[in-house]
């Protein structure tokens, strides 16, 4: 066990922490595995063709507001799935209804995704993400691994801790990161008066594939992390972190680091729910709000050491775990306990109206690993045990949720955030793969300039010990992942034939362009080998329209064949945009440049997919 | 050896090709691999933390207009280096130098990279890259993995076929796929005579680091694909190959495929260059335009089976070899008897006033391996062999230059379009590893819905036969890559001090938030684990504006410590970019919304990232 940059930091972790928190060096011959058993390593990472990984790995992709998908235990990262931001490649973003949906954000920071659960476990149906940047909560088809919608949620500073789900589904709650005023404008002497960070209940119907807003919750203006939904005897309570509970508004490196405990938001989901049925809310920008100050019940306080990073619920729902991210120990709360607690009204005091309960009445252990320093997150197996990733120590801890008792440790390169298991977050724990989310790779990969990608480390953990299997480089920056068995997910092939689209375009006899004062119609099919905007053109592969058209085209990819995809690009116009097999897309844009643009196919399509291709003509004035 | 699609298409080959050319289905219990070796080839791509990877793999991401970094043997993917789209992950193309680079453009097809070159190896410098959407070619330096330039090429038609660089990075060739109008605007009717595909021949200044155009070629209004430069004996020579010499303007994939032999291009860049010099050229849209009708010499036509997809040039320079891309053979050509051809005047005719070569005069040999179907590209080892991926028949065909004797056979998965080996386009290859970049995957991957990813095949090539090592992969579209061994490149790990940059702020005391009438300008720092825009502020980490101000933001990264890179983003501003280690930026935009946004890091950089946050506050009028 490597103990990385524990000298500088270990005196100073009890009280004032100085910016001066560093990355362990670690020389480069580090191996994690002796050699005699890294044969039996490579053979258990190693998926041949004609094989399949086990598992999809779910990661957020960060700033780059996409997701990242890959096989685990190759850790093949098999598909990005645009969520938040354009992709040139796919022309998400270009077409007319993803362009509408993106609604003119270019940037997002996707933080968080939630797989959909039915009785606490994956169910494959949804996966839902949350952007920081630009207030956004987006839900993801995993039969065609597509985005469905996109909301903005007023009133939010950056939901951080979210995409969350209860048990069922029944809310995606999206808790803000930043306090902002909450009515309109004032500057930060106002701060604790005027500013709030507020919470969504986000609800997603399956029908309509639409996401809305409940209610949402004025919280104090603090900031809230990582969050969590209770399971079983605890499923209708949900948990978020705080940090900044000193309402500074500057220098949070220090100025957030002075009281000795935050907090743990508690809140019992249903009750909101009935207040807000009862009309216990404030209609405010058009939303349902709920002022914790004025509640009787439902959302209490537990004191936790300073600036956590997150809260787990084990998958029994028994218990909540949560840890100050500097602090050398985790601690395990008793949602029993808590419950007490709230019927004896044990509390030690309340802020903004929210009781505090006793973090003595609720607290049921501290864990503290010799060493360990800065814990984070924690997943489960299927055997008790959780997994704790130690940002600062740059380790996974293996402990007994029951006892304590630690029961292995393993180094990760280089320091871990999240870590995610075989769905090591749900009621179901499969107890086989583990992953940590580092940040960092320095010299772990060839470089590529003096920023290097961020990485993985995929354990087994299926065993007494936890093995390393593999170092995987990966784009910034995944902050969570979902792991779920490959079984749970059927996505489908080709999409099914849409007799009612009339945009849809399936008979190349029904193939035109029509004219509506200045607005041109393309109803067009993409197939092996060629575009046919209207067949009965003597160049039924050729748009012809005059400069300031408006131009809409609508196409469908006649060819019903698994995988076969096709692109259709505008040279020097900029646009691109795929239709997948049977999919029918539209495009549309101002034909204000004049003159002769290629047309072509960007997806490779067949031998003759560089032959399909055709021309916009556009009439100069 | 499968023999896949053959019968549907066999009977079909030597006449006209239906778009019929499907693809094969192979069942997903094929392995390629004898399950009693598949422990060493585990072992063999297995790449345990401690050690790193052999090669880089640099892949086009064609439509995606980014490039693709991979290490090789594990085939892990370490970078996407954004080039002709911007990237909201890294700010690329929003901070202030590389959006005006990208010039508004948000799509690029970036087709073929190609590394610099000294005596015809890779040197390690540079990379460039062409964009065949939108006209452009980029310039990628190797130190830091930035590009440092993007020029828009006028009067082309899409850059299929390049880049292919000189034996000494003398030019980047820019040949065109398509013909279009070169003066003014022109319809189809008139394509034979007012149409022409442009090349470019574009130079590189390493000081200056600034691409530009030495001159360019009206040739004839066909489709130009992928070419190479000659090496050694014929390094004053370089090669395009045609299609659609029969200047269809409708229907390509049966129009363009009616005659039976299309044309290489042989040109002399010396000779042309020399021509410019002494003013034999035309000025053309500011270009100095030379007109293959008006020259004597320099220029030539070689017959070869109809469509070819490419030329490649053999490691001694000796011979080129192109092949019909539906054609069952490989054509191996000699340029000693392309020489000798061309000194006796040994002509079979003329298009638009170059002089065909005789056939028959050119060729050396014919090599049709049984079976094999739709040769596409080929690439060499260091022992006189080359390798033809087979599209149609989706396998590589290992064979022998001098002989034209077949000595392996491996099946791909699936259609192979081109290959790339290691340092296998260059006059050194080192006969390691190869890669065939695949399209369609079906079924080789966990399913992500109807359309999947793209695949890339590794294998070990250094023993008589090739051995297939592992499946990848990866996001569209791979169309070339350029593998280099580890030992050539040196990227550096942190920006130094520039003194002279009067943007940048290395020191504390000299943060500062100027104005300028409505202009305002924050000379700032990021560092671990906060923002300092202005140090003598009583809110550091805070920029106050009106609304309406033109705001610049010059932010230095003062960490000097390799892979510590800071992001800058702006919540609800869709504004995000990154600081590497040392680097200075500029963010500017105009502040049109009033009231208070976060500030906040986007890239992960300690223990208290979290923390790393500040407001914009943007006073409202």
């Amino acid at each position: 066990m490597l103990k990385k940059a524990l000298t500088a930091v270990g005196g100073a972790v009890a009280g004032f922490l100085m910016a001066t928190v560093f990355f362990a060096e670690v020389a480069p011959n580090v191996t994690p595995q002796s050699s005699a058993n890294l044969e039996s390593i490579a053979e258990q990472v190693y998926v041949p063709h004609g094989e399949l990984d086990d598992y999809y790995l779910f990661n957020s992709g960060g700033h780059s507001g996409q997701l990242f998908v890959y096989g685990v235990p190759s850790m093949r990262h098999i598909r990005t799935v645009p969520i938040f931001t354009p992709d040139p490649a796919t022309g998400y973003g270009y077409d007319k209804e993803s362009k509408e949906m993106l609604g003119g954000y270019t940037w997002g920071d996707f933080h968080h995704p939630a797989l959909s659960e039915t009785n606490g476990d994956y169910d494959g149906k949804w996966l839902f993400a949350t952007d920081v940047a630009n207030n956004r909560v987006a839900a993801m088809d995993l039969g065609d691994f597509h985005t469905v919608d996109i909301l903005k949620v007023p009133n939010s500073g950056g939901p951080h801790c979210a995409a969350f789900v209860t048990e069922n589904t029944e809310y995606v709650f999206f808790p803000t990161r930043f306090a902002r005023p909450l009515d309109g404008f004032a500057g930060l002497d106002e701060y604790s008066e005027k500013y709030r960070g507020v919470m969504s209940a986000v609800t997603f119907d399956e029908e309509t594939k639409k996401l809305d807003i409940a209610y949402q919750v004025a919280l104090p203006p603090w900031s809230y992390d990582l969050s969590d939904a209770g399971k079983g005897p605890s499923a209708d309570w949900s948990l978020l972190t705080t940090y900044n509970t000193e309402e500074a508004t500057t220098n949070l490196e220090i100025n957030a680091s002075q009281a000795d405990k935050d907090f743990i938001v508690l809140f019992n989901w249903k009750e909101l729910a009935d207040k807000v049925t009862n009309g216990e809310y404030e209609d405010f920008n058009g939303q349902k709000m709920i002022f914790p100050e004025n509640l009787d019940g439902g959302m209490y306080l537990v004191p936790v050491a300073k600036s956590p990073h997150g809260v787990d619920v084990t998958p029994d729902g028994t218990r909540f775990i949560a840890s100050g991210k500097l602090a050398p120990a985790m601690t395990v709360f008793s949602f029993e306990k808590a419950f007490e607690a709230i019927a004896n009204e044990d509390f030690s005091g309340e802020r903004n109206g929210i009781p505090i309960l006793n973090y003595e009445s609720v607290m049921e252990r501290e864990v503290d690993p010799p060493g360990a320093l800065g814990p984070l997150h924690t997943q489960f197996d299927d055997r008790g045990n959780a997994y704790t990733t130690m940002f600062i120590s740059s380790e996974v801890v293996k402990w007994d949720v029951n006892t304590g008792e630690v029961l292995d440790r393993a180094d990760t390169f280089y320091s871990p955030g999240h870590l995610v298991g075989s769905h090591g977050d749900t009621a179901a724990p499969t107890g086989e793969y583990l992953v940590s989310l580092n940040k960092i790779a320095k010299d772990n990969y060839l470089s590529v300039g003096p920023s290097h990608p961020e990485s993985m480390d995929l354990f087994d953990i299926s065993g007494d010990t936890m093995v390393h299997l593999s170092s995987t480089p990966v784009n910034p920056e995944p902050h969570y992942g979902q792991m779920v068995h490959r079984d749970v997910l059927k996505p489908f092939t080709v999409y099914e034939k849409d007799e009612n689209n009339p945009l849809a375009v399936y008979d190349q006899a029904d193939t035109r362009i029509e004219r509506d004062g200045n607005h041109v119609s393309v109803f067009g099919i993409t197939m092996r080998s060629k575009f046919i905007f209207d067949a009965n053109s003597a160049r039924p592969d050729v748009i012809e329209v005059n400069e300031g058209d408006l131009v809409s085209i609508h196409l469908t990819n006649t060819d019903f064949d698994q995988d076969i995809t096709h692109g259709f690009g505008i040279m020097d116009y900029d646009l691109n945009f795929e239709q997948q097999p049977g999919q029918t897309k539209t495009l549309e844009f101002v034909a204000d440049k004049p003159g002769v643009y290629p047309i072509y196919c960007t997806n490779f399509c067949s031998a003759l997919h560089q032959e399909m291709t055709g021309y916009l003509i556009v009439n100069p004035k």
